[in-house]
């Protein structure tokens, strides 16, 4: 099969019968036809989504970017646009209406008004719950059965609900008669089990779920931990409100991980998106922060060496040398610093750094620091009086200085994310720009408090 | 329920009775025994293994990190050890396998030798398979049926299946009569459609495959564009081989977000247990490669900056206050340029920049790179003549310099990483301590040659 190309597609909008539309959905992935709708225009999009109704295309409406639903959404009138919503799935949909209320806050409200009442009040609730919360990834449509039903009883019952067509309905979520989450089953275990046996003999008690403020990072974790594929999320009461798949995890785990290398970078967003298509102002403003810090940084750097110099005596060897050196010095305490705080900031998303053990974290990065210090201060030491012949005294400073610069780098590197944790303020704020700012300013300072306490014991 | 503790599970080690045993595995998820147990001693962990019989504790098994299984397997009596082998899942056993050769080929020989006849083909299909592809990711454990029966007959087959626990059986896989994957079914529809239908009537044919060869990264973008929670692998002859399941890929995820964190840092090594614990001798290797790169550049800054100042004259103002911006042009031509690279190498890794459209990314990143130098050196420029009273020569040289090492530095963080990646090398080589250190010396040469070329235009 030839796969699906933006020009059928457009061939398609121009001029495609109900016939050719069909073809088009029984030949192509919703994600592949979705792929190539965004890169049409805005009314190419349109006018497919016009010429097919709803129920048919919904799955590829899902399938494409947030600003491009809201971009089709806007345009359909209020009964046609709920429609779209009723037949999406609630957590998607929740999402697109979020979206839509910044931009239209009555459109928005006009369509919720026109779903039926139980979809209406599932988006509502899904609508009340914070960003990044267990309860805003969570999906309410799900399977649950009374724990005390026999198994043919509970075949019956699960036949008569909604049954989500994904994988999330092999699970079916047992509820006491207060309706409280008491554990799951399978879909495997109700097909092989006897149906004269009660649902209660398949059972599974070691329930993993999480309560609905859950921060999604933590979801992941258990996730990841539990190796689930479904974990249901509760109230206060333990009452069932929904479930999280893990295929919306793979997202969560691909977005925070983005949002640590753009932080790490010095880069104050976490939309891939907005940094890498689309408007060429947004990208300036989210990239200058961190580098207006490097500016101070640098001025405050140029103000020390000037400061440096007015104190220099050329008695042993000229400023110029001594200044040559600061590039090398800065690299060296900014990369290493920076090693340790990605070292640090991943290992705290990844759950393998916990901050209780913080202490015993940085007396590991400490030791680690002497070593690279040692071999590294050593290596250049030898380069500089073979190679350069420079004078010991010289080569000791530089040496000695680069030492205690990459033992204070990895020391800050690693204190300042397990300190930002404890503080509960994000750990990747601990960026390059600003790691390799701080350790610039104190690495300059180490080196001519060194070198200037040496020459004027020299003179005197 | 209160939490599992490190204290119980010792207390048990040493004196718990086989009813002990059967109530923790019936109140403790496998996950948390397995957590408490990864922070004993080897010893107390081989006990707690010896103790209890294979079925029962290789889900725990499972849970261990590598070397831990490796630790435990590797003391068992060669039957002791097939039986655990036998008993977990396939894929995992293989990772097993795979890691115990590299330490005692012989013992994993006999292990594999001691399987039963299927799983011991299983296993030597799965290790035959190039580490990191589709092959070694999938487990050969998943349900399939033949497209010609009814579906009553389809639920008696999969029923004398030995079908998997876990969500992997929701999907029902079809296969013609030549074995060829011809499409997929799910046990909702099994359950939900009447009995003397065919199964030819439930079969979906959209069906998504990977071939075994399939490197891991490219799976899970598969999972993430289609939102899969299965996928099936398959050979050149479209036999299928096995299924990947998502929360494989979670973890390939997690596994590829670190490898490109700790490369942008430039640290060489993709594993976080090696960098945040165990030898504090392996971490100072791993890290120390591109320190010496740093050091390379910091040599040939040093070689530069004495060689200006002996071609700089002091007519219009002095050596030191040049060279006092170095730290400030250094800093932050360093921090666009890995910004830059962040964002390249990160984009390229989920797949929202591609490399065919090289020229694009870097066409927009320079107009970008352009934006971020005017604003930066326009304030900086200011600054300078406004609050330090700088002339406007020297004020204008270091503008100027800046807004082309900014340029410079954007292009360059670009360009390397799409470079390497259409050269088929990991862009995510294009690390920190490489760009900044190519950018130090390339900004040098920079604002040395325009204030050279500046001064001695006014000296003649």
């Amino acid at each position: 099969m030839n796969p699906l190309t933006k020009n059928l597609l457009q061939q398609l909008i121009k001029k495609g019968t109900a016939k050719n539309y069909l073809a088009l959905f029984k030949h192509f992935h919703e994600a592949d036809i979705a792929e190539q709708l965004g890169v049409l225009s805005s009314e190419e999009r349109q006018l497919f989504f016009k010429k097919v109704n709803p129920e048919m295309s919904v799955d590829i409406l899902e399938e494409l970017d947030l600003d491009q639903q809201l971009d089709i959404i806007s345009q359909f009138k209020t009964d046609i646009a709920a429609k779209f919503i009723e037949e999406m799935e609630p957590d998607d949909a929740a999402d697109l209406l979020e979206e839509l209320s910044e931009t239209n806050e009555t459109q928005a409200e006009n369509i919720i008004n026109a779903l039926p009442e139980k979809e209406k009040s599932d988006i509502k609730t899904l609508l009340s719950y914070e960003e990044d919360s267990a309860g805003a990834l969570m999906t309410s449509h799900y399977v649950s059965i009374p724990e005390n039903l026999l198994i043919s009883e509970a075949l019956k019952d699960i036949k008569q609900q909604d049954i989500p067509e994904s994988e999330t309905s092999f699970y079916i979520f047992i509820v006491s008669k207060q309706k409280k989450l008491i554990g799951y089953t399978t879909l495997r275990e109700i097909i092989l089990s006897p149906k004269s046996n009660k649902v209660s003999s398949i059972r599974h008690e070691h329930n993993i779920y999480v309560d609905h403020h859950t921060d999604q990072e933590d979801v992941a974790l258990l996730f990841q931990k539990y190796n689930m594929s479904v974990i249901p999320v509760v109230d206060e009461k333990k009452h069932i409100l929904g479930v999280i798949t893990v295929d919306d995890v793979v997202d969560v785990v691909v977005e925070e991980a983005s949002e640590d290398i753009y932080k790490l970078s010095g880069t104050s967003t976490n939309d891939e998106k907005t940094l890498t298509s689309g408007s060429l102002f947004k990208p300036i403003i989210y990239r200058i922060p961190w580098l207006l810090i490097t500016i101070l940084g640098g001025l405050i750097a140029s103000y020390i060496i000037n400061n440096y110099s007015t104190k220099f005596t050329e008695n042993l060897f000229p400023l110029a040398l001594s200044l040559s050196f600061i590039p090398l010095l800065m690299g060296l305490g900014g990369n290493v610093g920076n090693q340790s705080s990605a070292i640090v900031v991943r290992g705290i998303a990844t759950g393998s750094i916990k901050p209780q053990r913080a202490l015993l974290m940085i007396g590991r990065e400490i030791i680690i620091g002497l070593g690279i210090g040692l071999f590294i201060s050593l290596f250049l030491f030898i380069i500089n009086i073979k190679i350069y012949h420079y004078s010991i005294v010289f080569s000791s400073i530089v040496s000695g200085s680069l030492f205690i610069n990459i033992s204070v780098a990895t020391l800050i590197g690693t204190s300042l994310p397990l300190l930002f944790s404890k503080l509960n303020i994000d750990p990747a704020i601990a960026s390059a720009p600003f790691i390799s700012t701080t350790l610039d300013v104190i690495g300059q300072l180490i080196y001519f408090a060194i070198t200037l306490t040496i020459i004027h014991s020299f003179v005197a």
